[in-house]
């Protein structure tokens, strides 16, 4: 399945969120690759709008799988400060999913 | 090359807009294969935001090759009245395209 999903980085993080990410850990990528995230990639939209594509079997069971990963607690713990209205919840568990409406192979 | 874009989708046709790309032509799909839209899918919030995804060898390459299809031209003119903010582009000119942060194979 093909998921899409949006975030929103504080502005006045936009630099160091994208800074975090051109080093993402090595453990944290393999944690993803392990739980079924493939051909993952992140847009950002100058006002902070983040945009994830993502292809996996199974996202509920790509989610849970990342969810008892120690890395994905340690990554998440510091991503949060970056993200706007997530009221408490962790970015992964704040990520509103889009609703798949055409697809051309 | 992987490509991200958006559009805004006015909330009182994404009805409509939903109805019409659960049929897109056929010959509008096969002008998409032919100038290099690969693995193209759309998304669309319930408040209309519109997130394209899709791959392609050269993205400027794809839209001019589409600019090119009277199939795309006809297309274009029944999508336009469905996005907001176009100041009169049509909506394959309207997409802004967003920057990729991050990949994971």
């Amino acid at each position: 399945m093909r998921v899409g999903f949006i975030l929103k980085v504080k502005k006045q993080l936009i630099g160091e969120y994208k800074r975090r990410h051109r080093n993402v850990w090595p453990d944290m990528q393999q944690a993803l690759r392990e739980t079924g995230w493939h051909n993952y990639s992140l847009f950002l939209r100058e006002d902070g709008m983040l945009i994830g594509y993502l292809e996996t079997p199974d996202f509920d069971a790509a989610r849970a799988g990342m969810a008892l990963k120690e890395v994905n607690a340690r990554w998440q713990a510091e991503m949060g400060e970056f993200f706007e209205q997530l009221d408490g919840q962790r970015p992964d568990e704040g990520m509103i999913q889009l609703e798949e409406v055409f697809h051309l192979d």
